[in-house]
């Protein structure tokens, strides 16, 4: 029987994988010295007085008193590190380049012309300026999948990106720069095909030339609803524009592309106390053998990791990127403030039951998905990185609102870990869902695709399951459906905009 | 030849419906001294230097020299009004009880137990708690409509309430109480029929006590996915709970009603210069009529109606509603400003090239769709409110905000003027399309319900349109259904969020 896991090798303490009861000798022949509740940590080694406690090979804190090995550490035993200020980040101090190499060095993609990106999916993405057109256009969809979509069997599927965005907004707001870059930033989507369709009203406020390249505003690819006379004639453009689309994106064929040309976003929700125990640290070994094979992997969430920033900076390769890491941290605490809301940072109660004894060590957890690469660029939510290898990409930790973000900035494969357990997915990039428990699994039938449980059941390593999650990462981009796909379970499109609605 | 309109009695000006020649004789025989551009001023008597110009039956501005019949009065002609500070407002000073009669008394409706409203429709809404459910009910309401609607034939759709609230925002910030009432009412909507079907997922911060009485936090209208083992026994329970509330639908049945069990939004999107002139005007005498005969009107838009809140103040009844109206526009006004907007409210080239002197005239254009009825209470977006008649709802302007957050306040059918043309609609109540021009009319063909037009042309009075639309708004509460109804064009539902997303 398998009692502990450790995170990294330079780690002096090991998580409880259940309830460990006082005298257990468990993995190393090491004997507990407390009863020790599921998910909570033991030290492997006698930490003296002052000494770090390092876990995710990170100092949660500083031992209060001497603490011997076998000893259960809880929030009790810890004095927290002092928390640097975002204008004192230090970076590039812990720049790890030896990666696991990926056991597969390409993919079954669509190239996509003038895209670092490969597409994953051959989707006609039809995007909209504003709400007022969704109804014509959701009308207009149907059609196509009914009358279009069968004359042309190598697209996948149309996408509606719909928004409540274009209209009745402060355009000129300093904050609308964030919606507006997503809107246009997610047409550019590798499964798009560089295909564009945007199709307006004819008075909102998003004009064209906010979101398109001038020399694309043209009646090939952007139409107006009050330019056409009726319903007829606006049914009658729509799919003709469309069926113009189909056709050039029916010529497009999987290719064998290098991992290169790759974008994976990393997300969590939903998650529990072994989430940055099993699922997390098994994403992050995925994640680090993508960036070994020149992928791109996109992680996010900036209220989940804010409190563990100064370990991202210590991974961040130059200065620009960490002003822009502490400016992105800084922006989201400025907005949160305005709202009236702070950031709660503390571990609750539920978190301390759960064995997350500190701020740190909560955000840890869902920077384990990263992995333990060197981060990149830093880039804001919805834009496109101009680097590849790991990316911190700083959008809001709601799913769908980071999910819609993460394709923005070109994703073409989520993969999303979950305690609780979700049917989130995205109509526009396939997701792979990741629990981190078997109970899940067994419960939640049909609904998860890889079960990082059983790390914890001691049946498979990290190493191990990350390899599973990083292999159904390139069938997936090949075009295997993850569960929720095969489904047809979508989640609507949710641009951030922080700016007033008027 | 018709040449001019006047808006109200009182006024002293009167709107050029066609660009009018120096030298032609108006109606009433007045010779103009200038070239009148179209939708602009011209006086109909001698106003003195310093007297006032009214349009509207409000002063715009006063005379800056004599003015003569039948000059032109545009953006130079006047002196602005001192706008009173919001703690100044006057209340009571207008209140017009002589209002039109209504032809019709009844309309033919479902009656709710418990609540004011009566449904215009018959329709089973399924509310969700979060977003990450959607994905799952969007599949089961496909099975639904196959399947189970054909057994149920007097229940006219099944409407899933689709938003990105619950999860990933921050639940306790103090504008989160907008969202939270917003969905807690919009169930309550008549339209529903008082059933209550509730989906969510387990894990998000929108618990069911925020939005639901505890007695109907139950099996019977409540469920959680993560509470059924896997995808085939969500999908049945919510199939069985679908079916139970179709069941009870089913033997709703429409009856004669007084219109005072009726509830009515007004509003305005892609208004021209000719929209305070025809539809808006022809709106607010189906307004009061509808006040007349006890109905419920809401008016809405803070941001279009901001520069004429004095004048929508001497309209209300007591001094609670005038503060809760000045409470209201304050609230806005810093929300604005919190980001980074200013109210940009002087008239634009564009408005002063349509006839708009002042920013007082292009708010009374918009406040025209109310009529000149008092207004009984002043509402925050989302609330239901207490009294009928006149009621300014304070949602955003943006069309599809506006129609959620009136349908949270309980709105049966919505009555939308348009100069530019949209095909809004929401599918859980019926809006009907009332164009400003004519040539909008001619030009998109089978989007427009009302030509309001016609008044301009001079072939129906604002009596006429506006009888037409009182006549309108009746059968389509009775079930006829409004042009985008019957093409099943409906918009998303947009709960207004002003609270930050965490
Ligand atoms: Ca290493
Ligand atoms: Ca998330
Ligand atoms: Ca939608
Ligand atoms: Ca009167
Ligand atoms: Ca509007």
């Amino acid at each position: 029987m398998r009692y502990v896991v450790k995170m990294r090798d330079k780690d002096n303490v090991a998580i409880a994988l259940h309830d460990i009861s006082k005298g257990t000798v468990i993995d190393g022949g090491i004997t507990v010295n407390d009863n020790v509740p599921q998910a909570h940590k033991i030290a492997l080694v006698d930490v003296p007085k002052g000494g770090s406690v390092l876990r995710y090979g990170v100092v949660l804190g500083y031992a209060k008193e001497d603490i011997s090995k076998g000893d259960w550490i809880n929030e009790n035993s810890l004095i927290l590190p002092k928390s640097p200020a975002l204008d004192e980040l230090e970076y590039g101090t812990e720049i790890d380049e030896d990666l696991p190499e990926p056991p597969r060095k390409t993919f079954m993609g669509y190239e996509v012309p003038g895209n670092e990106y490969a597409g994953t999916r051959n989707i006609l993405g039809i995007q909209t300026t504003v709400q007022c057109v969704v109804g014509i256009l959701n009308v207009a969809v149907k059609r196509m999948k009914e009358e279009l979509l069968p004359k042309y069997p190598n697209v996948d599927d149309i996408v509606v990106i719909s928004h409540a965005y274009g209209c009745g907004v402060a355009i000129d707001a300093p904050e609308a720069k964030v919606p507006i870059r997503a809107i246009r930033n997610i047409m550019k989507n590798p499964n798009f095909g560089g295909e564009l369709m945007v199709v307006g009203l004819g008075c909102e406020k998003l004009t064209p030339d906010k979101i398109m390249e001038k020399r694309d505003i043209n009646d090939d690819n952007f139409l107006l609803l009050q330019d056409h006379p009726g319903l007829k004639p606006i049914m009658a453009a729509i799919m003709e524009m469309a069926e113009k689309k189909l056709k050039v994106l029916d010529k497009r064929r999987r290719v064998e592309l290098p991992i290169s040309k790759l974008s994976v976003g990393m997300q969590c929700g939903g998650s529990d106390a072994f989430s940055g125990v099993t699922a997390n640290p098994a994403a992050g070994y995925a994640s680090d053998m993508l960036v070994q094979g020149g992928a791109t992997v996109m992680f996010s969430e900036v209220t989940e990791v804010r409190d563990g920033v100064p370990f991202i900076a210590q991974r961040v390769l130059d200065k620009p990127n960490c002003d822009k890491l502490a400016k992105e941290m800084s922006w989201y605490d400025n907005y949160l403030q305005a709202g009236g809301v702070d950031r709660s940072a503390n571990p609750s109660p539920g978190n301390k039951a759960g064995g997350l004894s500190t701020i740190v060590e909560k955000s840890m957890g869902s920077i384990a998905k990263s992995g333990a690469a060197p981060v990149s660029q830093v880039v804001s939510a919805g834009e496109i990185p101009s680097r590849h290898g790991l990316i911190f990409n700083a959008t809001p930790a709601s799913d769908f609102v980071c999910g819609t973000m993460q394709l923005a900035s070109g994703m073409g494969v989520q993969v999303f870990m979950t305690g609780r357990g979700t049917p989130y997915n995205l109509e526009a990039a396939p997701v792979i869902k990741v629990c981190s428990r078997t109970d899940l699994k067994d419960f939640w039938k049909g609904l998860i695709d890889i079960n990082a449980g059983s790390i914890a059941t001691g049946e498979k390593t990290v190493q191990e399951v990350g390899t599973e999650i990083f292999n159904m990462i390139i069938d997936t981009a090949s075009g295997k459906k993850p569960v929720a796909e095969d489904l047809g379970l979508f989640n609507d499109i949710c641009i951030f905009n922080p700016a007033p609605i008027t």
